[in-house]
Parts: C-alpha cells; sequence; structure tokens
C-alpha cells in the first residue's frame, strides 16, 4: 500500500468537514434540482406547469365521477429581462437582441417571457383547509400511500410548479375552489417557504364564483411558448387522443382557441384502490407493516392487509413459514419476519386484481389514432394485466402505417403513461427501449441497428399501472424494468405481425395487379393467334377473348 | 359546455378526499421510488452501493489531501429466499429452481443473492457525533450547499444504499472511523427510521483498528453479481481510468483479487468553492439570499455573496438597477428585487473562475484510454471551461480507433462525469445525444440515422462541474442543457477532425501501397521492353531498373 502522501493547500480534516455538515430540504434540494422537475428550460417549465394542473383536475374529476370539462389558457406578459447568455468562460459575450437588452442565461433564449398559465375544472373542489399544503408544499398529497391508477402519484407536481414561478417571478399562486352548490368558493393566494417546505398564505378569503363545484388555478412564470413535438399544443392534443371523455377548451397566448370536444360521454370504468400484494413486498417493508398494523393477529393482518390472502392461503403461508396464525404481529422478531418472507414465497398466491387498472381499450386506441393520424392501416393490442413488483400493469398499443405518413424518416413514437402524453426525454424510456429492440425488419420495415424502423409509421404505447415508476419526479420516462419491458416487446409483436401481414398483402395485390395487366395486355393477342391457327370467325375470337378476361377475373379473386 | 355527468360507483367529494391527504416522507417517497436512486434491480444496487461509498471515500481523501488507497469487497452469502415471479396476470406460474425454492419476483432472476459490501479509505476519518447522520438520514450532507467539483452533490447516496440494505435484508450498516492516530476508532451501527428519515443508532462504540485514520463501511444487502458492460469489474476498471492517482484493491465475490496500482503521486489540482456567479441567480433566489445575508448593505452583499463582483461592477450594477449601494438588503421590496436583477443582466461581468474544476487533462485521459482499450490511434481533447446556469462547467473527449477494436459495431461511449463512470442510462444522457447528434460521416465514419456511429472507435467524454445536473438522483445520467451538449459536440468535432486526418491518411498510404505494388510489378517488364528497344546489355538493363525502382520509392516517401 502506497503510503498516504500529505499535500499543501488546504488539506481539510474530520472536524472541519463535520461543520459544513447539515440537513438539506426538500424544497431546497428540488430548487437546485429543478431539471429532476422537469423545468430545466423555459417551454419545458411552461408544459410541465400546464401537465401537472391538468393531471390533477382530470384525477379529480374523474374520481369524483364527474365527465370532465377543462380550460387551459396561456396569457402572455411583456418579457420579462434576465442575465446574458455566456458562451465560453474565455469569451464572455454580451448578446444583445432587438431592443438592447441582454438575453437570457437560464437556459433559454430570445423567447422566454413571462406567461401566467391558467387551470379551470369543474372537479369536486377542494376544502379550504386544505388548498395551501396542496398547492404550496413538496411531498403533500393522496395518491402516494395508495395502489390505484392515477395521473399523479407523488406529491409533488402542482407545488413544484408554484415554486418555480415564485422563483422566476416572485409572484404568489392564486387559488380558486368551491366544493359544491352549497359551499362558499374560496381565492386563496400562496407562497413556499423554500427552508421549511411549508406553505405560507398571503389571502385566504370568501369569493363569488359562478361555478358550482370546481377548480381553477393561477401561476405566473418565467416561460417559454413554442410549437412543435415539445409544445402544450401537441401534449393538449394527445392528451384528447387517449381521453376521449374530456371536454377541453385550450386558449392559446397566440392564435385561435381551439375545442377538444369529448368523443365519449362515459366515463372511463373506475379503478378501485387494492392492497399490496404479498410477493412484491420485501422483509424492511414487511416488518414496518407489522409494526404499523392495527391487526392483533398474524391471520387478520395477512387477510386484511394484503389482497388475494383468504382463509386457505393464510393458512397455506403460516404452515410454510411456521409461524402460529394466532401471534400478535407486533412479536415477531427478525428471524421470525424472514420465516414469514419465505413462506409467502414457498405459497401460490392468485395474481393481483386488474379492476384496479383502466387501459383505454382496444377500440378507443384506434379511434384516437384515426382522428390523430392519416394512415391506410390501423391495428391496436391490449395486453392482459401482467406484475412487476408486486404492481400491476397493463400496456396498449396502437400502430398506423401508409397514408400521408413520410416514408423515409425515422417511426414517430407516441408514449402515454396512465393516459398522460410523455413528451420529453424519449430515449430514455422503457417504451423507446421495446420499440428499438423489436426487430422491425422481420415485419418489412427498414430498421438500422441501434435504431427505431424507418417507414410510414406511428407508434403508441400505453402503459397503465398502480404505479408508473418513472426515470425522474418530473414523470417524462418509464423505468427499464424488464418485466415492463417484455410486455410492450409482446405487445409490439403481435402489432407488429399484424402491420406484416398488411405489408405483404399489399405487396402481393401491387404484384398480382401487375401481372394481370402484363396478361391483360396480351389476350387480343392470343385471339388473334387463335382465329388464325384455327381459322375462327370474328364471334369466337371475340368468345374466346370474353373467357379468358373472365378467367383471368376469377383466378385473381381467387 | 357540457353538463357534468354523475356516475354510480363511490363518487369522492371534496371531504371525502381532504382524509386521504396527507404528507409524505422523504424515506417514504425514495422507498417507493426507489429506481430514482439507482436501485432498480439487484445487479444495479450492488454497483449503485458501491458506487456511493466509493464516490465518498475519494472525495474525502481528496478534501484532506490524502492520496486515496481504498479496498472494495463484495462477499456473497447464500441465495435468500424471496417471492414467486409472475409472468402474467392471467397464468401465475409457479417457476421452481434446482433446490425447489420459488424465485425472485423483485425484478431480479436466479442470480439474485446477498451481498456483504465493504469499502474501506485511508481518508480523513468521521468525528462520531456526525457518523449517524452521514450514513443513515437522507438529504444530509456539505457538498449540496457548496459550489465545488465533487463526485458526491445530494446527501442521498450513502444513505439510500444503506435503506436499501435494510429493506431487503433487515440487517443494519456497519461503520468503522478513525479521525487521526491521536483519536480512537469508532464501531457504529446503524439503521435508518423510514416514517422519520432518522438515524437510529443500534451499537456505538470505540474500538481497535490498526488504520491511523480511514473509514470503514460494510452494507449487506439483496444483489446480484455480474460481469460485463454494468458491472462493477467495469466500473472499478473505469474509475482506475479517471483516477489515475487512486490506489484501489478489489476483491470479488469470486476470483481473483485486482489491484489497480495508482499510475501517478500526485492528487488532481484541488478545487476551490466559489460563491454563485450573478448571471446564475434568479429572482426568488435573490430575494432568499437578501433575507438571510449578514451584510449590512447592498455594496458588501453583491461583493460577499457573489464571484466576480468588485467595486467597479457593483458600482455599474447600481447604476443600472438605478438602487442606492448602501441599502440594507432587508428593506429590498419585490420590485428592488427585480430592478436588482435587471441591473445585473445590464452589467458585463467577467465569467466565473474556472479553479473550481478539476478536469483529467489531455495527457492522462490519453494514458487512461491507453491502458484500457488496444487501438492504433488515439486523440483527446479538452475544452476550456463554460457555464450554464450560472455553473461552471469543462468538456473532455478522447478517441480512440482502430487495431484490436471491432469494426462493424456500434462505437463504444465511456461517459463520465466528475471522474466518475456513468454505466446506466446512456441513451438518457446529454453525452450520448451528442455523440448521436454529430456527424460522424463526414469524419470517414458510417453512421445510420439515429445511431450511433459504426466501426472500431472508442469514446471517451468527462464533464467536470461544480454541478452536473443529473436526470435522476441515481446520477447516471446528464440532462440536456443545450450549453453542455454543445460543448461536447464541439470537443467531438475537434476529436472527429483528427481521426478523419487519421483515417484519410490511412487511406491514402494505403492507395499507394497499392498503386507502387503494381508499378513495382511491372519496372522488370519495362527494363525488358527498354532493352529491346534500345538494344542494350544486361547490366544497362538493370541499371534502369535500379534507377526506376529508386524513383519509385523516392516519390513515395514524397
Amino acid at each position: 500500500m502506497a503510503a498516504p502522501a500529505r499535500r499543501k493547500r488546504t488539506p481539510r480534516t474530520a472536524e472541519s468537514m463535520a461543520k459544513s455538515q447539515r440537513e438539506i430540504s426538500i424544497s431546497e434540494f428540488f430548487t437546485k434540482n429543478r431539471h429532476l422537475l422537469g423545468f430545466d428550460s423555459p417551454a419545458k417549465a411552461l408544459l410541465t406547469t400546464i401537465k401537472e394542473a391538468v393531471d390533477n383536475s382530470l384525477d379529480a374529476c374523474e374520481e369524483a365521477g364527474i365527465a370532465p370539462v377543462l380550460l387551459v389558457e396561456i396569457r402572455s406578459h411583456k418579457p420579462a429581462k434576465l442575465g446574458i447568455e455566456l458562451a465560453s468562460v474565455d469569451t464572455p459575450e454580451k448578446k444583445k437582441n432587438g431592443n438592447g437588452r441582454a438575453t437570457a442565461a437560464n437556459g433559454g433564449g430570445k423567447n422566454e417571457e413571462r406567461y401566467t398559465i391558467i387551470v379551470e375544472d369543474n372537479g369536486p373542489g377542494i376544502v379550504p383547509a386544505q388548498i395551501p399544503r396542496i398547492f404550496a408544499k413538496l411531498l403533500y398529497g393522496s395518491k402516494f400511500h395508495s395502489l390505484k391508477q392515477s395521473r399523479g402519484q407523488q406529491g409533488i407536481g402542482i407545488s413544484a410548479a408554484g415554486m418555480y414561478g415564485q422563483l422566476t417571478t416572485g409572484k404568489p399562486v392564486t387559488v380558486y375552489s368551491r366544493p359544491g352548490a352549497g359551499n362558499p368558493a374560496h381565492r386563496v393566494q400562496l407562497q413556499i417557504d423554500l427552508k421549511k417546505n411549508e406553505p405560507q398564505v398571503l389571502v385566504s378569503e370568501e369569493t363569488i364564483w359562478e361555478k358550482d363545484h370546481g377548480t381553477r388555478i393561477e401561476i405566473t412564470l418565467t416561460g417559454s411558448y413554442k410549437r412543435g413535438q415539445h409544445s402544450v399544443d401537441n401534449y393538449l392534443e394527445q392528451t384528447a387522443i387517449a381521453n376521449p371523455h374530456v371536454h377541453l377548451t385550450y386558449v392559446p397566448p397566440k392564435g385561435e382557441q381551439v375545442v377538444y370536444a369529448n368523443a365519449t360521454a362515459d366515463l372511463p370504468a373506475e379503478s378501485r384502490e387494492i392492497q399490496p400484494h404479498p410477493y412484491g413486498v420485501e422483509l424492511g417493508i414487511l416488518a414496518r407493516m407489522l409494526k404499523e398494523t392495527k391487526c392483533r393477529n398474524l391471520n387478520s393482518f395477512m387477510k386484511e392487509e394484503f389482497c388475494r390472502v383468504g382463509d386457505k392461503t393464510a393458512e397455506q403461508i403460516f404452515l410454510h413459514a411456521e409461524l402460529p396464525p394466532r401471534k400478535n404481529p407486533k412479536r415477531l422478531v427478525q428471524d421470525d419476519i424472514q420465516r414469514l418472507l419465505d413462506g409467502i414465497a414457498e405459497t401460490r398466491i392468485a395474481s393481483p386484481p386488474t379492476d384496479c387498472l383502466s387501459p383505454i381499450g382496444e377500440d378507443l386506441v384506434m379511434a384516437g389514432l384515426r382522428s390523430g393520424v392519416e394512415a391506410d392501416f390501423y391495428t391496436s393490442v391490449t395486453r392482459p394485466a401482467a406484475v412487476y413488483r408486486g404492481n400491476p400493469f397493463q400496456i396498449e398499443v396502437g400502430v398506423a402505417y401508409g397514408g400521408e405518413l413520410p416514408g423515409d424518416e425515422l417511426a414517430r413514437v407516441m408514449r402515454f403513461a396512465n393516459r398522460v402524453p410523455l413528451l420529453y426525454q424519449g430515449s430514455a424510456c422503457a417504451i423507446h427501449k421495446a420499440v428499438l429492440t423489436s426487430n422491425w425488419r422481420s415485419y418489412g420495415l427498414q430498421q438500422s441497428r441501434g435504431a427505431l424502423p424507418t417507414g410510414p409509421l406511428v407508434i403508441l404505447i400505453h402503459m397503465a399501472s398502480v404505479w408508473v415508476p418513472f426515470t425522474s419526479e418530473s414523470k417524462e420516462a418509464v423505468a427499464h424494468y424488464p418485466e415492463i419491458v417484455k410486455e410492450m416487446r409482446l405487445a409490439l409483436q403481435e402489432a407488429g405481425r399484424r402491420l406484416q401481414r398488411h405489408i405483404r398483402r399489399r405487396a402481393r395485390e401491387k404484384d398480382a395487379a401487375k401481372k394481370q395487366s402484363y396478361i391483360q395486355k396480351y389476350i387480343p393477342h392470343i385471339g388473334d393467334a387463335l382465329q388464325e391457327i384455327l381459322t375462327l370467325d370474328d364471334g369466337d375470337r371475340d368468345e374466346i377473348v370474353t373467357v379468358l378476361t373472365d378467367t383471368l377475373e376469377r383466378s385473381r379473386k381467387l
């Protein structure tokens, strides 16, 4: 071992290091790591804010059994002044734009402006006491602790959007909410205390609102409004595709108002909340559940805290674990817990119920694709539910091919998770990986190694789950759990085979049509030749030509 | 607007929803979102744990000016029993392995076992009072609040590794630490309280340790040890490439011990801590800094809390902002803060200092590549420092080409951030994007659309920064800030042009050799022909052949 070489410059000791060690608040953490939440560029910040507000509105409406009617509005303010962009440390340049002001340093550009985002719904509203924490406290919400398909899950998004607005413009968040015609509406203005991660209420008052029930949020922020693939426009269009039950009015900062009318009056089948499945539980979690349960004995603990455990299954588990069913859950020591876990592993337990999931459905996936993409072949596949880490999930795939789609570009992949379009971080996503690692050549398409297939192709993939494992808090890409990628590949294979049949049929039809036109061209000459050889009259010759033409026609139809 | 359609099944109201809304603790959050921290599969969990421990050890040694001597050991235990794998909800199958036990459900497979990870360093040690929070509290540390190049930055990693061990095996973390020969060594056993995110100390005692100073951590977890691209072996090999000053002994669970001796006795130039640059600050952050500062007036506030602000720059800022320099920072209202920000934007301020960065350097990048990759062409480029969102950063690129590298595969990309190899989530990384969007065809390589280049090529990219913007807490991929991708592309272009010259020269040489061999073949025949035409004797003929051969030889050399 080399002797430790001491150096001259300010070496630190354990004592001096100890002085700088301290706690980091969750809001400080996300302020510095704002890209984790989807606020790494002004264009993305605008989209993320709208996405979080729309997610919340749709979840609330569906939970309350209300067909969602939404308003999304982006109001433009005058440009904000920001820091000068530094191209390189060696050549700091002051870039000026038209009116002589410095351009933005904040990862942005000339399009960076102030906007007010407004999202209003006809949902069940929020009781006044909960408004501050829901909109101005990170890690606060109702969905994190429940196993149920919903768009929101972490209790971060909308508060983070407000925090971003506060950071970039200093403006508070304004919320209007009314929990029903019998209750008054409230208007609340909020800021977040970044050090404590607690809401600061600036205004809280009763107000008059024409709506019987619903919530409206207004956030002012520095953003950038753009069109194209990653735009709010595209996000809302895809939202309408995956949520045909939603009526959505969109007022962009410039241009005409857009209305996406609901294509169906039916709400999606409501997803039920489930208990965790025993196969998904780990030692540490099990230990905590045992400690916290209100059940007095192991038997009721297993039956009440998990799904798919009835009397017989519980009996089997205890038999394998060699544990008495009447034992107090709080009395289990670590060895007992390990034995319980082993007992679970050795017992055959039915898969989790799937009514916690609410897939879009094959028909509506097709209808959505048809409404958004002009092609001449469509197909869709909804896989049976599967399980990763104890969480049920379900994959749906839609494929559109041909028609007006460009034939010489890479396929377009539309990604959805719990009906929410995913626009960023495509290449980080399990969906992307599943498409990339499928063999599209075998379905008659071109594909370079390590690339998406090339051709007039749009692929839609939807993952529905009680818990979508996103690669970051901004919920832009699905993590690469092997079970999930596998299900996606299976769905793609099925759709791919159907596409292959279509492509082959097309090729055959084209081929046959070509052959037929050749033969058709020669039939009159054959007639003439036969007339000459067999010395037929013109009537016989014409009859032969007709018979030959008919035969050809019939054989083609076969 | 469509009338809200009420549904039958359990519609919820604002009141019933309010009951389920509650706070989520940061440790609960990361338990459920463990893939954010790099614990989504057993193989990755093993790697992440070692990576976090090694990062901490190297940071501590370097801060204390000690040449790092590390031991990394993986000890295998007998296989753990886990839940049955569910392939699909419709067909639950009980898969058995050799000894009749159920296989793992936990995203794993047959290779999932229990391991104890040991990482030991000769660093400055940790004072006993800090040990519990450093190793068993998420979001606690010294690096988050400082702007300085270091491997760790978030105060999450090592506590998360301990938490994962605790969740999967129930075993506590064991830490040995000694802050110097004059101090006793301590042995501490820790668990993390998942609900409160606070350490629970099971054992804390003085102990005998042969080391004068250093820290040793032992974590027992469920993991999977594999070889290949994403392996611990590969990670340590790449760590040695990017950290030639480190002496590392590696004891794998099977096979021989590996020693990576340090290639240099010099520690990297120490990176200094800097204050934030005024151009990187936003309204909300500035407001908070003004509120919290100890400075009594704006002038000293600007000069002390920011880098690159001296008397003249401060004067300019206050002139542009129309604010008095003697004003009390705590008295600024929001309009003043906006004016101060505008004043900063309108003032030319020098770029941040770059001695906060510690790049590997062109020579050591080349040496590292040479030691790890067999090729016949090497080059490296270290770009000047640049800035994103006020944070200085620096890009280095190394390229190896030809030799023993496979010619018909996609190029291999080695990614590093602050000298740490990044093995997962390649396609999510700005590094990947920079390689993908560079035009490798113009440098004489093959490249399909949307794919990496094909050829006998290894590309190394290192990003050094006071704050690397990772796409998730697991620090596996760099976020796509445009300034960062741009610098990477510039570095790749420079390396690409050198590679192009090499490829062209090779092609020319090959071409010339081919021509020469043709001509050489005909020289004797030309001699014979001339002899016949000019009726020369054999001596003359031989002389002509010699002269022609010499001329050819000379022209080739030119």
